[in-house]
């Protein structure tokens, strides 16, 4: 037997042996082959692409790939490729063939004039190109998850010109199940469909309201199209796409491949003219919802409206403080940017159903100074969650349909800490001292008797101080279970016996800080035990956890303090110097001690590290922590979170200078080079800076990009009560601002439940202290206290000199 | 106040109004910046990528991105992208700067010549480009999960050439929890780092054997090398990257970065001159696998070594017939890849921890052929994990560890149906009579007692065909429950009405084939009661389902009969043909007005569909399959397990024609335009072919590329016991021929119970029947009974004159 046949130059085979031999690479682009063996398979096409699965004993792959999309919301240092999601613009010059993208990639082809350009209620890029100007413009409404888009071409070269211009909106690779794409004329774009892969019947009935069609729909019709993201592409690849190569799109569907959303318009401009082209791109369940969002968005008009509500809406979270001070970056950070994070944060919860427990409270925190009712709601909302025991659950659930997901289903142990670290600063914020009357409804309850059913949110919180204080083990510390503030910090008690440091003192300090507003309630008696019960704790961490120069991070289950000088990694931790400094369990000799240990250890150019060294491999009695990145996330890296907290702990002990320090480097900028560093624009805070900065310097200060963190509530928090010393108390407002040394004067605006306070802040040359004027009238202490809604106060305030 | 800082030609602000502008697309490309409204977040970053969530409630994307990867086999038509992994060599002249990859991608230059050439044991690529030969070639060894590569360039030009070769092996996005990248000079190679992640602390104990580091080995030390992705890639893109274009990569490591294995060799070649490179690339635990495997791999005589030891496993599966016929690529596939891919599913289980119950049975089917001992053990495996009410779990576990995953925890009526199936056909292979004598000892019970504790597999598998027939209606019609053999068809019954007309005549075919094993066990009261039922179950479905030219389907939850030709789609199923003439349900009559509904409405050049006209939505009384894409999978593609049953059913009825003409069909080519259409090498069968012929013809015939699929075992079996008709029975071999008709001869050597058969198949021109010589004497009847272990038989079989 033997026949070799050769069939067509395309394949040869031969029937005497296993062999089939494929003589082009783009005949049959997906033809492949596979090899296997017990304990591996690999499925190999004829261009180099590679499926490979190796049993561990579930298949697992060696090289990953980007294919089926895992649930996930946003990664920290999200890598980007190619073929990633994102909204670009190709023009290709009809006359000469020259091709670039807008903004950037796929082409990856520089501009003459590049600019990004991002402001609070749109993002544009402008670039010149060849005699060319484009703009792109990204806006949003406030309440339909579509994107607005005005794309705007100007000639600027003294003559005329033919170009085409072609939105390509990639849609990627959208389900296993089901997924196509085509022009509808009727909607006026391309529609992709797709159903969200599922295997069980209840899911059918869960994901039967999904949006699962993506739309991009055009105002101008365009003159060709293409919904087939292979054809599009084609051989020349992202960078060079064969759709843009011919001389039109060739109006191709996708059938179960994956789809894209490409529109081409041959456009010719005279010397000066402009062509504006506006698109809708975003998701929708059906044709209707379409057809609506096209009706109600897709013109001039609908655009200068949803822009207008839009700026309404973020006109919202403005924020109640405008600072002019010698540093310009602070002031466009602090005025703008600040305050919008914290505003996306509490109005939206980081868009999740589900937010943790811990930063929604910190959240509503920041929400205190910008939309005080929503921090309120808040807090009644979580109080109805509480459980039986006192303690709160490890999420707080908006929605009836809303479940605990990923992290939430680890039960952590520091939730009831954030109760009345929120209450102190939405009392002094707002002086609504009526909340703690009044009435939380348990959730799932029937409402009110006429008796007032459910107990006082004083009574909720007393009841989570109690669970508090009573989850500590015989040395009074804090049980740690599987983590507190710190999630991956879950193997240090997991068997129930290790206790964290930080909880302990954070403990001490929640119920010092209930102890005050019970004592303000008049509640003397309980103010009088949380205060002794905080003092308990303070010295029982004094006791087990004072290392000689700093605190510990905690004890393990196997009785091991760990966060300690002995200790290779980890032996140093942010968190629980800063609360000793909040909790009072540091006298002063400790102080100075543990500020020297975190300068010298922790402080880097880019913000204080979390702990150091970052571990490097994972330690079993810490837990997952320190299986991180080193100087990635919690392991080690300036986690903003914490580094918020030293800095409030600073300003709580006057270190006025040392944590002006901190709180600047949290945001980037203004060098050239810490830019390039950290690689991010001064419009948030993320929620890390890459660490490790004595192990891997050349990576120190990366941003995450990550926008979601408690971070900024915090800051605003800081910026507020502690550098401007605008603070709320009681009836009024206390004047103790804390300067940085080197500031000759700052002047600020600052609202303040009703009234507004004009405020100069001017650093004397000499003298001996504060000096407050109202209206030109010294104060002999500085509290103006009643403060009158509605009125305008003119301040002057006259600082120390710096020393 | 107003102050615009101009802050280098980087970036600008302005206090005075929220604006940032940046002023490179490179100095920070990652830099971002995001909106945010009530239903969606968008972060947008300034080269143009974008990640994107809306909520519904849950976070969700619009546009899908290549980023963390879903836990999944392997996808049907799976896409491929850039930055997918594969292996890749790069080629840069160091004269001229010309740059091309092997075999394709990442480049995409054109090779003048170009071959993937596919063994049964390896893969290789040969291109020849500028003088240049290029060859990589792939291996496998048995027993580790590591792949074995040998690059081979050639000088065939003239003069000397200076060229630089790169092999890039991309590792992807490993995790975000932890990963790096970094050249190890004490292992010789790269070595790329990760922790799976994960977030609960049992998951951590699971976790810690895997498999999280990914390396490429050399034998021969590179001149650099590069670990971290984007400084490979650079700006360039991966079709022309920045490390290619430098001199030398620059040795970087990543550090939470995408990593990467790139290495770079400057090779001088003499004309003629020939360089061999060989590099490890896989999995391991840890430095010390990773140096083990190295020792015993990474050497010419260890790749020698383990190409020998392939071949001998692979030896193995060559199977139990060589045919040489007028078809030359029947031949190739049958002799070569059909057994191949039979062996591979018998042999690792579709490298699963718990195939799906009816895919182990019908895959240990195909192995009754190839090895039958691994066969019999399955089957006593399977019945060990029976249920108390006679009933089969939806997936058999093969190891303790194991666990129901995905499909397998939707419960499917049809698992007991495989057991007669499998038993038929093992045992008409085998003669293995005493299986079915041997004990079951059900999973997790302690060993035997003295007198044989266990049932035996005859009475395993009776109860089994007495769950069947007790799971059936008042009609006499099968439960369908949440899917039958139709995983996707979950809701014709899911209220526990709906019944299966598809598992109705299963079900009678199983106990036909159970009752004939009864008799030959001289169980005579059981064979008597299996016949009867399964008649009664025959005139059930043609009381019920007869749909005057087909049968129906099902009969849904709400007594709605589907599948018949008032449906306008999913009108017409093949599964209820095919095995209505199997089980005997379809009388002369009905079997003529059935082939020809199947002619006129499902066939198509590319195969059977097996539904038709595909579903185009939704519905809801049918299932999951109805919203699958129109033609792929179970939605009317040509699905070949369920044309593999047809054509099986054709040649059962003696429809020889028919049947080769449908079998032929399911290996793609040998015409060029065939190929292409399929985009399918002739080496595998795949699961399914596109259907939807008369809706989507465009794009009808295109292969899924998706390997695993019941299919192999029925066509080798329909190859072996029916088209050559060399079929077990009791002690001796039947011979059956099925030849088509216009075949005139053809050879086959059929290895059977230890004896060798040469057959000579030769068509009459006149004559009247079927003829067998054995050794040249003339058969009486065309059995050879008892047949001789050990004998070479020579068989003359002279087969009627075609019609």
């Amino acid at each position: 037997m033997n026949h070799a046949t050769e069939n067509t130059a395309l394949l040869s085979s031969a029937a005497e042996e296993a062999r089939c031999t494929l003589t082009s690479p783009t005949a049959m682009p997906a033809a492949s082959a596979f090899l296997w063996n017990r304990r591996m398979l690999l499925q190999v096409n004829c261009r180099g692409f590679v499926v490979a699965r190796h049993m561990q004993p579930e298949p697992a792959a060696y090289a990953h790939a980007p294919n089926l999309e895992a649930k996930t919301f946003m990664q920290p240092e999200q890598p980007f490729y190619a073929h990633h999601p994102g909204r670009f613009l190709y023009v290709k010059d009809e006359d000469n063939g020259a091709l670039f993208s807008c903004p950037y990639e796929p082409v990856r082809a520089r501009a003459e004039q590049f600019a990004f350009s991002v402001g609070a209620d749109e993002i544009t890029w402008r670039l010149r190109q060849a005699g060319l100007e484009m703009t792109m413009t990204l806006r949003v409404p406030v309440d339909d998850a579509v994107e607005l888009w005005e794309c705007t071409l100007r000639n600027d070269s003294p003559g005329a010109r033919r170009i085409s211009a072609y939105p390509y909106f990639p849609v990627g690779y959208m389900s296993w199940m089901n997924q196509s794409g085509e022009y509808r004329a009727d909607l006026g774009g391309i529609v992709c469909s797709s159903i969200t892969p599922y295997q069980k019947v209840d899911d059918y009935f869960k994901n039967q309201h999904l949006k699962d069609k993506t739309f991009l729909l055009h105002e101008t019709a365009p003159d060709a199209w293409e919904a087939a993201q292979s054809v599009f592409e084609g051989e020349g690849g992202l960078h060079n796409p064969d759709g843009v190569r011919q001389p039109l799109l060739g109006g191709g569907d996708a059938r179960y491949q994956v789809p894209t959303a490409a529109l081409q318009y041959q456009l010719q401009l005279a010397p000066g003219e402009e062509r504006t082209l506006r698109f809708l791109f975003g998701p929708a369940r059906d044709d209707e919802e379409i057809f609506a969002l096209r009706e109600r968005y897709l013109s001039a008009t609908g655009f200068a409206t949803a822009a207008r509500e839009y700026q309404e809406y973020l006109a919202q979270g403005r924020g109640c403080l405008q600072i002019e001070t010698p540093d310009r970056e602070l002031d466009a950070f602090a005025n703008h940017w600040l305050p919008r994070q914290v505003f996306y944060h509490g109005d939206v919860n980081r868009l999740t159903t589900d937010p943790q427990t811990r930063n929604y409270l910190q959240d509503q925190l920041g929400m205190a100074y910008i939309r005080p009712q929503t921090a309120r709601s808040a807090l009644l909302r979580t109080l109805s969650q509480q459980k039986a025991d006192g303690s709160l659950p490890d999420g707080i659930l908006l929605s009836p349909e809303a479940e605990l997901k990923y992290i939430n289903q680890v039960p952590h142990t520091d939730h009831c800490v954030w109760l009345p670290i929120f209450l102190r600063g939405y009392l002094d914020e707002t002086g609504d001292h009526a909340l703690l009357d009044e009435r939380v409804i348990p959730e799932g309850e029937d409402k009110v008797d006429g008796e007032g059913h459910g107990r006082s949110v004083f009574e909720c919180v007393s009841r989570a101080m109690d669970w508090l204080a009573a989850a500590r083990d015989d040395r009074g510390l804090s049980y740690i279970g599987q983590g507190d503030w710190c999630d991956p910090m879950n193997m240090v008690g997991y068997r129930g016996r290790g206790v964290s440091g930080w909880l302990s003192l954070a403990t001490a300090y929640a119920l010092k800080l209930w102890a005050e507003i019970c004592r303000q309630q008049n509640q003397l008696g309980p103010a009088e035990k949380y205060v002794r019960l905080a003092a308990e704790i303070n010295s029982a961490v004094n006791r087990h956890l004072w290392d000689g120069d700093w605190f510990a991070r905690g004890i393990t289950d196997d009785g091991t303090v760990f966060g300690v000088s002995e200790d290779q990694e980890g032996s140093i931790f942010l968190n629980p110097q800063s609360w000793a400094l909040l909790s009072g369990a540091a006298d002063d000799n400790q102080r100075k001690r543990l500020l020297r240990a975190v300068k010298q250890q922790l402080e880097t150019p880019f913000g204080p590290m979390m702990l150091a060294p970052a571990y490097t491999g994972m330690r079993e009695d810490v837990g997952r922590v320190t299986q991180k990145f080193p100087g990635s996330a919690e392991n080690g890296s300036v986690y903003n979170h914490a580094a918020a907290f030293y800095i409030y702990s600073l300003y709580a002990i006057g270190e006025s200078d040392r944590a002006w320090h901190l709180l600047r480097q949290m945001i980037p900028g203004p060098g050239r080079e810490d830019l390039m560093q950290r690689g991010q624009l001064p419009v948030y805070i993320p929620n890390y800076y890459r660490g490790a900065w004595y192990q891997y310097p050349a990576h120190a200060g990366r941003s995450s990009q990550l926008l979601h963190t408690g971070t900024a509530a915090w800051i605003y928090r800081c910026l507020i009560e502690q550098l401007f010393g605008l603070k709320g108390e009681g009836e009024g407002l206390r004047i103790a601002p804390q300067l940085p040394s080197h500031w000759p004067q700052a002047q600020v605006q600052r609202r303040f439940r009703g009234a507004v306070f004009d405020v100069q802040f001017e650093r004397r040359v000499r003298g001996d202290g504060l000096q407050v004027y109202v209206d030109g009238e010294p104060l002999t202490e500085p509290l103006i206290s009643p403060v009158e809604a509605g009125r305008v106060y003119h301040l002057r305030v006259l600082l120390p000199p710096a020393e």
